[in-house]
C-alpha cells in the first residue's frame, strides 16, 4: 500500500472562487512519484479554529498531511500559530533561517525588514525547510508517527519547499507509480479508445484519456515496486505506441513547437509562416521556443484579402475564383511567404474561424493549410468545431503537426 | 449572516493531480451572488464509504452542500447510490427525465442507449434538475432543513445544472455580496496598494489585489443587504477609480483587445502590426475578437533583421547604428507596416525576450514600442522581468495599452 496523504489548502480567496488552486495538483503528482498517494483534499478559510480542527481530524486518518498557504506575516496568516498550538509546543527562532531571509533581501539590495525575525520562528522540534524563492520558509514535523508538512502558498515557493520536504517523508518504495504521457493530435478520443481496447483491458497498468481542444493526451501509469514500475511502464508504452504510432507527436511535456524547432535545427532549414484565420497564433507558438530565431525568419498575417494579394502574391484571379479559404489560396500563400522571406519552407493557414463568414459550401471551421518548399507543395483540409478561439487553436496545432510530419517524412 | 455552504468534488482523477478542478471556483462565485458563502471545500475519491462519511459530516455543519462528479453510468460513479443510502430512501424513475435524455440522443440522430433509464433514476423526494448539455441530470433534496445538491462533473453540464438548482436554495438576501473587478496594467501591486491605502482602510467594502504577469486586477466586494450592496459597490468603485484612473483599462472580464477593437470600430480606423520579440502574440490577441477583420488588416512578424529591412523598410544604417532593439527601429517598423498595408495606424514591438541576446547596454526584457499614424509618431520603452514567455506577454499587453491610450487621448 502506498503511504496515504491529505492536502489542506488554506485561504479565504481560494474558497471565494477568486483564485484558482493549482498547488494541490502539483503536490499530488510530486508525491505519487515517491509512493505517497493523496486520498483527500480540503480547502479551509483563514480561520485558526477551523484549521486546527481540520488538521487534528486529518492527522488521525492520513500518514502525511501537507498544508499550503497562510504563512505570510499579516494577521490573516494563521498557519504557524495554529500548528504550534496543535503540537502543544512553542515557537523558537531559527538562526539559519534568519540568515537566509536576510541574504534574500541583501541580494536584491533591499532593506531587511523586521518581519524576517517572525518568519524565522518555527514550532520547536520542526525541521525548517529553506525557501530560496521567497521569505516564508516551510517546515516539517513528525508527531505520533505522522508527518505534518507546512508549505507557503505562493506556487513557486510551494514547489521549492515541497522539494525540500520530500527527503524527510515516509514512502513505500515497494509500491510507487510511474507516469508517462503520450501526446496525440488529429484523432478523436473514442477512436483512440477503440484502437487501445486490448491495452486498456491488459491491467498491467492503467490508461487515462485527457482530451483537450488541440488533442488527446494519454496518461499511462504503472503501480509496482521500485524498478519494476519503470520496466512495466516501458512495456506499456511500447504496447500503446505500436497501436497508435501515426497519431503521436510527443511525450510528457513536449510541445509541437519544440519538436518542430528541434527538427528544423537538426536539418538546418529555415521557416516562414503566412496566416489568415490563425491571426498570428502559429508564429506566437513557434517563437515561444528559446532559440527559435535560429530557424524562424518571420512571416505575414494576411487578414485582409488585399494583403494576401499584395504581400503574398496570391493572384486576384485565384481569390476571385476559389475564394480566400481554398486549397489554391493556401498553397499560394505558402509559396508567397517562402519567396518573400527567402526561407527553405513556407507554411500557410486560411480558414473560417467564425462567428461570421460561413457559407453553405464553406462552413464555419473549414481550414486549408498549405506547405511549400523549393521542391514540393503539400496541402491539407480540415473541419474544426467550436468557437472562434477553438478553431484558431486547432488550426495552429494542425499546422505545426503538418510541419512535423513533413520534417520526419 | 450569509447562508453557509460546502462543496464536495468527487473523483480519483482530481486527487491524483491529473485533472485540474475548476468547478468549485465557479460554484463559489455563483453562490456568492445570491448570498450563499462557501466556507469549506473537499475533494474525495470515487469511494462510496468515504463519500457517505464526508457528506454526513458536512451536512451537520453547513446549510447547503453541493457535490460535483460521479454521476455517470460506470462503476466508478458512486454519487447517486451513496446519496440514496445516506437519505435512507430508494431510487425511483423520473419519466420527464427519461424523456429528456431520449430527446438528447434523438436530436443528434443517435441510438438511445439503455443507460438512459439508469440516468433517470433519482432518490425519492429529490427535485430533478434538467441537463440540456448532457445525459447526467442533477438533483437537489432537502433533509433536516439542509439542502444537498448533486451536480455532474463535466464543467459545461455542472454550470447549467447549478443554474437549475439556484432557485431552490435558501439564501439570505439581507446579506449578499456584489463584486466588481477593476483591471489595471503597467503599475506594480505595491504602488496600487499605496495609492488606495485610505480606501482599503475604509471598510465600506473590501479590496483584493490579484496580480498576474500582465497587470493587477483589483477585486472590489461589498457585502450588504439587497440593493444596498449594489449602491455600496458603486460608491466604492468611484472611490477606487478617482485614485488610480490612469492605470485602469477595463472592468470585469473586458480585455484590452476587445476595448481596442471597440475604439477602432467607433473611430473607423484600420490597424496593422509589426512584431519582433512578441512573435505574433499581439496579432493573435487582436484576432481573438470576433469582427476584428473589420479594422485589422494584418501585419508582419519580422524576426530576422533581413525581414525588418526588406519588408518593413527599416534602413540598414539604423539597424547598424542603433540595433534592432531601439527606439529608432521600433518607430521605423511601425511606419513601415502602416505604409506596407495602407492602414491608418501602424504599431510595432521589438525587444529582447531572452534567454540569450542581451548585452550590458540592452538587458533582457528591454522592449521598444513604436506607433505611427499619418500625423504623428509615438514611442515607449519598457523593461520587463521574467522568462521569455513572460516578456512576450507583458510586451503584448503594453502594446495594446499604448494603442488604447492613443485611441482615447
Amino acid at each position: 500500500m502506498a503511504v496515504s496523504a491529505a492536502i489542506v489548502i488554506i485561504g479565504d480567496e481560494l474558497l471565494s472562487g477568486i483564485v484558482q488552486d493549482t498547488n494541490s495538483s502539483h503536490i499530488a503528482r510530486r508525491l505519487s512519484q515517491i509512493g505517497i498517494a493523496v486520498r483527500y483534499k480540503a480547502t479551509v478559510p483563514d480561520d485558526s479554529f477551523l484549521l486546527e480542527q481540520e488538521l487534528r481530524r486529518l492527522m488521525e486518518k492520513y500518514e502525511v498531511v501537507i498544508t499550503s498557504g497562510g504563512l505570510g506575516t499579516t494577521v490573516d496568516d494563521v498557519t504557524k500559530r495554529t500548528v504550534t498550538r496543535l503540537l502543544g509546543t512553542k515557537l523558537v527562532l531559527r538562526d539559519r533561517i534568519v540568515e537566509e531571509i536576510r541574504n534574500h533581501f541583501v541580494a536584491r539590495g533591499e532593506e531587511v525588514p523586521s518581519s524576517c525575525y517572525s518568519q524565522a520562528l518555527m514550532p520547536q522540534g520542526a525541521v525548517p525547510i529553506s525557501n530560496p524563492k521567497g521569505t516564508a520558509p516551510g517546515f516539517a514535523v513528525e508527531t505520533n508517527g505522522r508527518w505534518l508538512v507546512v508549505l507557503p502558498g505562493v506556487p513557486s515557493e510551494m514547489v521549492v519547499t515541497l522539494d525540500g520536504a520530500i527527503p524527510l517523508l515516509p514512502r513505500d518504495e515497494t509500491e510507487i507509480t510511474e507516469y508517462r504521457t503520450i501526446r496525440t493530435t488529429g484523432i478523436a478520443e473514442s477512436k483512440l479508445h477503440e484502437m487501445l481496447r486490448e491495452v486498456v483491458q491488459e491491467k498491467s497498468g492503467s490508461l487515462a484519456f485527457l482530451p483537450s481542444i488541440t488533442g488527446v493526451d494519454i496518461r499511462l501509469s504503472v503501480r509496482r515496486s521500485g524498478t519494476d514500475a519503470a520496466e512495466g511502464l516501458k512495456d506499456l508504452e511500447e504496447m500503446v505506441l505500436s497501436r497508435i504510432d501515426g497519431w503521436v507527436y510527443g511525450r510528457d511535456d513536449e510541445t509541437l513547437e519544440r519538436i518542430v524547432g528541434y527538427l528544423l535545427t537538426m536539418r538546418k532549414l529555415t521557416l516562414s509562416v503566412a496566416e489568415s484565420c490563425t491571426g498570428g497564433l502559429v508564429k506566437h507558438r513557434i517563437t515561444n521556443v528559446p532559440g527559435s530565431s535560429n530557424y524562424f525568419l518571420g512571416g505575414v498575417v494576411a487578414y485582409h484579402n488585399d494583403v494576401k494579394e499584395k504581400l503574398l502574391g496570391v493572384p486576384k484571379s485565384i481569390l476571385a475564383k476559389h475564394g480566400a479559404v481554398s486549397k489554391e489560396t493556401a498553397i499560394r500563400m505558402a509559396e508567397g511567404v517562402r519567396t518573400l522571406l527567402s526561407s527553405d519552407i513556407g507554411i500557410a493557414t486560411t480558414g473560417i474561424a467564425g462567428p461570421t463568414g460561413a457559407t453553405p459550401s464553406k462552413p464555419l471551421g473549414l481550414v486549408h493549410i498549405g506547405l511549400s518548399t523549393s521542391e514540393a507543395t503539400e496541402w491539407e483540409e480540415h473541419r474544426f468545431g467550436g468557437e472562434r478561439v477553438d478553431v484558431k487553436e486547432q488550426s495552429a496545432q494542425a499546422t505545426l503537426e503538418m510541419l512535423r510530419k513533413h520534417l520526419t517524412a
